[in-house]
């Protein structure tokens, strides 16, 4: 079928790609001229015939938000847009109801599959009316992997992002399940063979995964991550996760602990942490390390924590 | 080679005749008379040709210790003793220096692999000196899993059945967090197909993983899991990980968070938040419910949560 | 000074009254006649002089909405509204610019101290601009407690709902960590007075406190707390907190724990924790307990947890 | 009554002096000549009559166990000794175990009041028969602060020291959830004064205590704690708290959350972080900041979190 792509980077580009080699007409639109096919989208409207269906594929936030405008302004009554980003799906919602109000339908989808997705398929989780949804499996056919998985049209609006933010969500738990048995592996006297551990779980144990595949491959290019600061940025899907979590009262311990984790690791000193030690500096005089970076023995603790007199003999 | 098999149960039964399809001479021994191939200990180590090797598959604690104890009197120097049960790492070093005290060697091995082991191999975690498990090798390569992993000698003594323990663990963080998202899926208004969100992850996706493939199983037999009580046992090895934790002052906040959840699951009632509840009604006379089951709405709180005056028009 | 009070509830009726006793002019509002001075805001506007001051004690969301957009239209240029309830810090900055299109000031205000606070006085956290705080100190001074505490002006319009949010939140930190400790007590089988020792904290250590009196008040009145259930409803300041760390990127482990322990105490039943028992019960026949409530001992686990041979004698 | 005293550094020192106000008669011994009034255990038997009492208040863990011995040794039937340390209620049992083989009796007293416990007195919690606690109940009532609490005899042999654990453990968790409430606050553009709002919460609200007095006093030294390093030593009462409840089964996210908060404070750099970092990188070349400081911006992300095609117009 013939499709229109707005934004043609990593993830949009290697999609209208793969959507072409599986014979549908893809007219793309980038504001850099090298990569697009026409010069604004207003051509690329033009370009294509009514009924027309636009994927969107630009960071969440503002850049969709002005796409979503404009194509209200420039699309007709029955038209559809796909936002294909990683957009909040609380704004899925505002966005359908807007283009709505010009007779345009919405249809939001989570893609997964990154730098692999040209060449094996991208996982779709798609929200939105049913008819909508039927219009565009062609197209869903040719970007989803082969076989029965790696496509669900999960519900309403908004259900494709939401189902999208939880894939993410539970990304960040079991990525931090791995990472915190590594570092008690690593922190094992008796344990040398850290990568070997590692290694043989690839294979007949419960946690084999695709993700203990690339930590393996982690440690192949570098056996105690030397090269690496602990230091791990958060997409807003994590945070979003654990926002909708507190929203619908589920309680998410694991999935939110991961997400500190990743907070705290962008933190040079801790305030909290320089709060309990000026507290226990308060009540007793612990050894405090001040910022100056010595270790000042204060008078001994009194009540609180190890209430240490001289060793008798 | 010949080997003695303690413990012909699930696992060890499996193993055993792993082993023997794999041209291993096993001369079994298990308390059912129904299953062994001798009727004592002591004829096991009398069937086996000196450097004898035995395995012990009996449960950690208490049998494993007394197994422990009685090959130690049986057994001659330079025969060895192969500990494949999820013994405690700490209990290992304890068995390793009792037999040294005889001259017998010991092994440590954390196996993986269940049901399926027999057909397809166990994973193998295993800990000693080089030289123990060189003359081992034999066997573990029959056990393991074809492929080049599934197998790891992790390090000294203990080192094998501390990585299975960190692999558990691990394994606890991965399930909890599958269990996290799903609940969370399923208290969304808008997401229809919980189910299918989780099976269109199974290709394509970061999270793909077999406890993922076994999560989608689970929802093909009870989509909404309506025949289960959420209630969870927990093995030693999730509370030893953490107990290892504490000992080496490494962080675990998600594998904690993951046992804690299922502490938890098992009570009728949280002791913890009856006092919650019990503070609460103390400071403000808030709505409690009470244990006969009843609620009771108190007086308006007072300064600790919602002040809620009448409302005005 | 002369003062408007709109919703005379316990909070507002109280705060009136302590407003007079302190010999201040009060005109009170609330949609119950029966305790109102006047029969409608409009009114109430009509009795106070210009510039005005209204207090608006009312609950936080649409009533404390509509009221400010009521008091909008009635009052004039010059005017001032204070915000004494639960509003979210977010909603403030909201309100102050609604009201600043009438050229109306506002001020928000945090309120703590409850049923005891007409006769001891009540905290106050109050945030806007320094002429508004200003003109409104003598209301301040005779509703805060006696002392030099129990007043802050915290900063900007919704620093004083801010830093009330943050006080609860912290409230929510405290109550978990004596409640984890009281049921650590209970599940000991060495200490017999568990009630006597919070009771014997009260004096000379580090974590008495207000919170830890009420505790052992209501130990008092019920030893094991057996008349109540561990259900414990949370306010939305809670989860504002968490939002607001979210929002901010600090991690918040402790106050967020306490948040999904009052979540998880509202659950019949953990969906969470069904899937964890679903997946065990998959990977290998682990007992499970069923929804019909009896326990089925299942196959032997597998390779995740325990392997449990037969004992050996 | 007649009491021996065996460390005499600050706290044992002080409990003497208290003693000796008190009206008792106390023969101290410390290795320190200077302070000790005798100049051996034997010695300080041998002044005392029998039936003796003997308080030790060394350190925990071997120094103890020391002194125990060497007790066991010196002291004869009917003789009593207390401990006042911080041993580990396990411990508490052995010791009790050991003096009774020579007919010594034991009871252990956690000892909370630190620097201010010489003139306030100390809470003290202790475990052990009745009849030996009966015994030192002068004692107990000249060390514990004026007033009827400070005092609880909880339970049998270790409950005294169990119930400090927990004290210690609730401790933990107040002082995170105090620092994280600063940290919040801290970060908040609209907050202003976040000591002020501190301070203000000393009176009236639901969160006043002893260690909010503390924390105020603490800003009023360094508003910003800008001298202090995020860096929090760990007693070992906080882990065998944790320990404590995973032998219990007792779940306690609070207390841990606030354990691990000092664990991770006390780490340059996160493994576990760095593994978040390295499976970031592996799987979609996110931006990961190297041990040498400088930030690379790989290849955008695939599947996991943000997919940031160009932006469109």
């Amino acid at each position: 079928m013939q499709i229109g792509m707005v934004g043609l980077g990593k993830m949009g580009g290697n999609m209208a790609e793969r959507l072409r080699r599986g014979g549908h007409e893809v007219v793309g639109y980038d504001r850099d001229p090298a990569v697009s096919d026409v010069s604004s989208l207003r051509e690329l409207v033009d370009r294509l015939q009514a009924p027309r269906a636009v994927w969107v594929m630009v960071p969440a936030g503002e850049p969709t938000q002005l796409t979503v405008n404009e194509l209200g302004e420039l699309l007709d009554e029955g038209d559809l847009v796909i936002d294909g980003g990683n957009s909040h799906y609380v704004d899925d919602q505002r966005h359908a109801e807007e283009l709505k109000a010009h007779g345009i339908g919405f249809v939001d989808c989570g893609v997964s599959g990154g730098v692999w997705g040209l060449q094996n398929g991208y996982a779709l989780m798609c929200g939105g009316d049913k008819a909508s949804v039927e219009r565009l499996m062609p197209v869903f056919e040719t970007l989803k992997p082969e076989g029965e998985d790696g496509f669900v049209h999960a519900g309403d609006v908004g259900a494709g992002h939401f189902a999208k933010m939880v894939h993410n969500g539970i990304e960040y738990g079991m990525m931090q399940a791995y990472a915190e048995g590594w570092e008690l592996l690593e922190a094992s006297d008796i344990v040398k063979d850290v990568r070997g551990s590692f290694s043989s779980w690839r294979t007949g144990t419960v946690i084999r995964s695709w993700l203990l595949d690339l930590l393996v491959r982690a440690l192949d290019d570098d056996e105690h991550l030397d090269e690496l600061k602990g230091y791990a940025q958060d997409s807003g899907e994590g945070r979003w996760t654990v926002q909708a979590a507190v929203d619908h009262a589920v309680p998410l311990p694991v999935i939110t602990a991961a997400l500190y984790a990743r907070f705290a690791s962008r933190q040079d000193d801790s305030p909290a942490m320089k709060m309990v030690a000026a507290l226990r500096n308060q009540f007793g005089g612990h050894a405090v390390t001040s910022a100056a970076g010595s270790t000042e023995k204060g008078a001994d603790s009194p009540g609180a924590d190890v209430t240490p007199p001289r060793e008798a003999q």
